[in-house]
């Protein structure tokens, strides 16, 4: 005896999400607040549609090559209509047949007036094939525009190549570097990260045709059983898709583990912006720099000291945004049953699209960041005098030894005079840091102030490699941009 | 000298989001797929503004009450117009003021024909209190959905309280228990997971108006330095949007904590039911049990045996999806900067919605499979034959030695024919588990195959407590739907 | 026929690690630098043999009570000796039986000399039971400890109750507020999650002795089939360990969403502490605080200056890394199959230990930085000169209204020289903010300099309520520690 | 005025972490419990300063042969007593110094009898430096074990290349596929996730002494500003250790973000080892597997029947586990603080080596799965047999209508056949499927029984190209097996 029970499902209580989605009011806010018209585009409704019909084509063409009978017109009729779609249509056939790949099949066969396309074919081996081709189409995109903002940073690098600003480390200041390098070392986080996106983008293997389980029985079958055209028409499907490699022994999906590998890539290319982003934002609360106000632009009537750096906030909040991706995604990892199940399906569909909008609203702010951010001068020159003192001690102890200073002598009162000096700024409020006129003052010292302070004024000798730095980061910017021509067409959007 | 470089945005790569979002084809998957009316409703742009309105209106009549001058007529104008909302309106109105919140106050006025409300109110003692009053508002909605769930899911426990099944543990047989006690433990852990939730509920702290940096300067100035009239006026703001408890010492935001709270709840919240529905998965695949066909119902005429648990997968991938949500509200904790910052601003946008709509339809999906969801009893009676002479070897051994037998033989003798009755089964592939057979037969064991099958046959002796139980279980669901009587009215959806 | 391969395990190549640990030289780094002696004593190797014994001798105590006969004197054998460990030979035990608990058994059957301890007892019903134990425990400890580090921020918040800082939002200065209500805030968003661990040490239920699979068969046949004295057994056990509450419908194991609510909850716990942390390090890169150097203390001789927020970093690290093992802990739930797997053996024998030892050093961390940290007057009082008279203009228009002046001409005014001042600040590097001056010195304006900077010098009108709120907070703390006297006793460690 | 409080350290509850760690009982339970010596060494506390003691080798070689002046003997006399660890000195140092680095270059001085190491070096150009080399060197170690492992899994996968058993998707009968492709799926996911691993040791970049902040400043001033020498030196060192590449442009730290990539990447690596273990589980559930018991060989005297996948409920449970770390370092993404702070410091102490030590016991604990993993060849042929009739209906319908049957007339024949026969063995409890003798019997059908089941005989048909894929995947491993000779040298270790 067996125990059923069967609800009648309540048609009032029906969401009636199938009805009108044009009426929709809860837009995928990624997609409409942040990412661009070409990456959403990819992952639209009917992004989805075009390139499924795509992929239709491309699988029909090789049949036909490899001989199995289409009739003639069938793929020219296919390719004419490729481009319309009609998503109300597709859902009313969908309501009838309450199979959502079973709709788009026959919406497209109608337009086409043909029934020659999905031959052979599960699925998932539509699905699955789709859904990679989304992820390679948007790693193109999202590399060009990466190399485009490295393109950009590398200007701005160039610009402060040789300014002079306090390195800090533990927040506090450590030795001076330039502006130049700063951003150079952020940049060059991000050419590593990068280098996975590359090496991703060539390699990055598709499923194909394998059937229900893998195996790639109905292709054999359809093809009689040669195995040799079954390969070909896989290889084929490839080429045209785009695809360097392909997998050969799957189940009824492609490893999670790539999309995991995706996302992770992503994350990690975020990585160097964001910490930009973060520092820029440190900088902007002490009035050392700006994320994009035009010169003599102010904040608001009321308040026009207050300028917030809305979008390198943006930018921090977007990676967080994205590392709830890489966990979700990561979830998938290891967790197949037997030759695939589908716990992954609602995973995907919510992970992949939205971690590729994340991360290009990511991009499409910081070309913002980048490209208006500036740094005050001034500030950044009084915080270097403030410090700049303090960080030369070691110069000024080899520079009197030199002139025959005793060490033991001179390193004491080096330390007296800088406690004095460092106490005399934090816990009195000295506004000047007079470590220089009171090592000058001291006999111990075999230095004058006057050759102190011209000591310090050689700000370039206590750079170190920065200025090189910048320059090699910008060379290998040079075979980034070389290698991806698309970076150069990129037009940022607007900010919302 | 300051360095700072300006972009003019280029207005042909204009995002355009805000000419047309009706045309948007990049619907939030998880309102349009999965959540259901009402959730999705709380979270809608239109919701949203909605909302906003109450809040105002709220406001507008404490601050009448508490001597604030208010023109006659103004709340009611308010009141009267607070449901027509106009998304494009207000469009046009946010792309002439670049100000989303200023826009929406003009709108309000402009229909309401009074300038009365947001006095002495900053942008976030708007969106702050609003969210917060939405996070309210799906907590009960939720927790009606769940005492619903629980109730619906007590019923299957009653249904199935005797039914005796094999008990497993590191997926072996263990040890009998009954179905329905199965499910009263994944009960239980809802249970005891909802206690949170009704807690939190009970406890949630609204903001209020406390200012730009939490210090309520601005409406202390509006009451003229009278801290008592500001206190009221919090208290009758939190008591008119149906908040127990209100937060005092905040800065330009509520403790993000909060949110991380809410999410997590939700999150154990979805663990007794993803493990009921990782169950139902295992038991399927051993064609046990099914998630909701009806009798006499198949997988598809070319595939009839194939009935794939596709509710069961979602509810786990689901579970997945909110685990994205717990990282990205947990990447805010302990995130503040000062007295607050926005780095916060697009997790939240992305990851409170969006949590609440995807256990919204992980609660909707689970409604239809414990409804749904059946057993084949005569796979699980040969399941238990199979294992229970094994399970009840204990008991066949303190049987044998009130009957004189001699413990070291009977152990001797059980452990044997164990063994070979396991070998037997398991490398042989005998169908039937012998083990009764050979004891029976063996002089070493005084009982004899008859009395070992009716000591066998006393199923119930061997379930432990089980039955009671699932008895106690119930009844402390009936606390549960007493406390929330909404639970009653609660309908599914339609499933996609 | 059945495929089976053997492999002879290479004695050559074994681990090992049963022979000797106490050369281990791989220490849990949590333990061994961070945690407190009271917390690493909990989840210790021989903390947790002690506190197994525990267990065991309470199961015996509540079993010979209600009738189980167990010999005179074992009950006390088993005492006297629940503290004489010695791990070593239990290793040995445990490399002859090959299974960890059965060695433990024996080893306390040796010493006690009597065998009357795991009575229808399996080995979950020990070790479930004795990890609730140890999380309870832990508990116990971090809860005393919290509210003793609540009870310290309180003091510091009374001391800088009425200093008046620049509050900052968006890293920008808003509104003024003090430095004590700073610390409320961070300490008010502690005692909300707080109120969460109370509740969960307030209803944290244990497992109890429910046997293999949930149904506490063994309990029950050991009791002649009296389930009312298996009820009586499990309460007994449940007041003699401590806790509030018990389970009743489990299965093999306690549902593991429960070990994601403590350590989701002590993430939340760490939030505030955090927060207070990262701002700590954002007020020492301005020089304006300090996390614990003494008066007239500086960094090092070399670099006076540099006085690393080391600690404050740390707290931040710290929470990171309970993040993960939220992220651990989070991946159990759900993924039960049938009555209990143990796939979550080894995640909880990593995360439960390292998530207690973690947010224990966390805690000893911010002891030292709330007792310790310090504020550089000075520097408070420059940023508030600074910044005051743009975050005073909304006053000095209300005021210069009261006395006649025009509308439009002061909103103009104002505007004008609020711009020209935060420029000069900003690009110009002007040291002095000269908006008082300015405005002083405009004709539209019917304010004297001397009448504005009368007006700025009543810092506390512009406070608003902050110190109200300190004060509330301290009474709130008040409560706190009422309820928690064994907080008084905490004395914090020395830090590494 | 200063506000400042500092407490004395109370003595008494100092932790005395730094007394005798010997006496540790909170050993890291990843090392002691799950990995290898090898591994552990590597992250050992000797073994850091045995890693330590090689890198100032290196650099002061190095410096020597560039021209900076090194006493004769000095570089040897450090390499005889580089193996000399004696960490209770070395403690005993860092209680009187309080610098851990100071103390270690004390000690390592005083061994060797000259004071040359660490010249022109940072704390942080010695440590950033060692943990990358520990990083590589685990790489290394962990690579050549995934090799040795996929070797082992190719050798399993060979031998049940041709055995036919039922693919499962949703859980649910699918198709046939073979044990062999089974395996090879989940090793072909492991490929994938390898080539990542293999291209990051090939690419994994040293930050080298790049000083306080990146810009080599000491360095430069050792070497009297000859910037070609000190980029001689950074070349020597990288050589010395082992990497390919070199960063350039870096702050005080390596971006962390390539923290983030190793930890990611040990993540894929474990996806398809954890699904083939999940596989396991599931298999042994229904009896067709086991991970590990050899012929004849059972579970224990008492529970004969009971075999518990131990290990591959570990697999699952370690890649839980390092997901937390994924979880951990992902954090530090993005989070840097200008040219670098450390709250990354105690996320890295516990992160890295952890990730390491979890991922080496979980290849541990699957070696020991590939080899002695066996199939019950029963149990899959009856399983087979089951569902093979419903899995080769398409087949049924193609021949019959090469047979000159009616398509429709044979269609509704089988469906109506197929249902009868799924109810049959679902809700009556048939034990074998009938379909053939059904559709046999029908007229309708142009196919005798004894012809039906001469063509599901022939089940290598039904198989499509699944002997071949395990071939090609054979023929990968071996380019993996030679690029990686030091596979062929692992043995696994005894697992507890």
């Amino acid at each position: 005896m067996i125990s059923l029970r069967c609800s009648a499902p309540s048609s009032t209580a029906d969401h009636e999400t199938l009805t009108d989605p044009t009426r929709d009011s809860n837009p995928n806010v990624l997609a409409s607040r942040y990412a661009s018209p070409a990456v959403r585009s990819v992952w639209s409704d009917e992004g989805k549609v075009r390139l499924e019909r795509r992929l239709w084509i491309a699988v029909l063409k090789a049949q036909a090559d490899l001989g199995i009978e289409v009739p003639a017109g069938a793929v020219e009729a296919c390719e004419a209509v490729a481009d319309r779609v009609d998503l109300a249509s597709i859902r009313r056939r969908e309501l009838r047949t309450r199979h959502d790949v079973k709709a788009r099949i026959e919406e497209f066969c109608a337009l086409a007036g043909h029934e020659q396309i999905h031959k052979g074919m599960t699925s998932r081996d539509l699905t699955d094939n789709v859904e990679q081709f989304q992820v390679l189409t948007s790693i193109g995109l999202l590399a060009a525009k990466y190399a485009h903002l490295l393109d950009r940073l590398r200007g701005r690098a160039l610009e402060w190549r040789d300014l002079p600003v306090v390195a800090r480390t533990h927040h506090a200041a450590a030795q001076p570097t330039t502006m130049g390098k700063r951003l150079a070392a952020y940049g060059e986080e991000m050419l590593i990260a990068f280098r996975r996106l590359e090496s991703l983008a060539a390699s990055y293997p598709l499923r194909g045709l394998q059937g229900a389980v893998g195996t790639a029985l109905d292709q054999l079958t359809l093809f009689g059983g040669e195995a040799d055209r079954v390969e070909e028409l896989q290889d084929r499907v490839r080429v045209h898709l785009g695809f360097a490699a392909r997998l050969d022994a799957v189940g009824q999906v492609y490893p999670r583990g790539l999309d995991f590998e995706v996302v992770s890539c992503l994350y990690q290319m975020g990585g160097g912006i964001a910490n930009l982003a973060r520092t820029l934002r440190l900088m902007a609360g002490a009035e050392a720099a700006t994320e994009g106000f035009a010169r003599g632009q102010v904040g608001s009537s009321a308040m026009p000291h207050k300028m917030n750096t809305r979008s390198a906030e943006r930018i921090n909040g977007l990676q967080v945004v994205l590392g709830g991706y890489v966990h979700m995604l990561g979830g998938l990892v290891g967790d197949q049953w037997f030759e695939g199940d589908v716990s992954c399906s609602v995973v995907r569909r919510v992970a992949l699209p939205d971690s590729c909008l994340a991360f290009d609203g990511l991009l499409e702010t910081a070309l913002h960041v980048v490209d208006d951010m500036g740094v005050y001068e001034v500030a950044l020159a009084r915080e270097l005098e403030r410090y700049l003192p303090f960080l030369a001690t070691t110069t000024l102890l080899m520079e009197s030894l030199r002139r025959g200073g005793g060490r033991e002598e001179v390193h004491e009162a080096i330390r007296e005079h800088a406690v004095a000096a460092a106490l005399a700024l934090r816990e009195q409020g000295a506004t000047e840091n007079d470590l220089v006129q009171r090592l000058g003052g001291d006999d111990r010292v075999p230095l004058s102030t006057a050759e102190i302070e011209d000591l310090l004024s050689r700000g370039a000798d206590f750079v170190g490699l920065a200025v090189e730095q910048v320059d090699r980061f910008s060379r290998r910017v040079d075979d980034v941009v070389a290698r991806w021509p698309a970076a150069a067409e990129i037009e940022k959007g607007r900010l919302l």
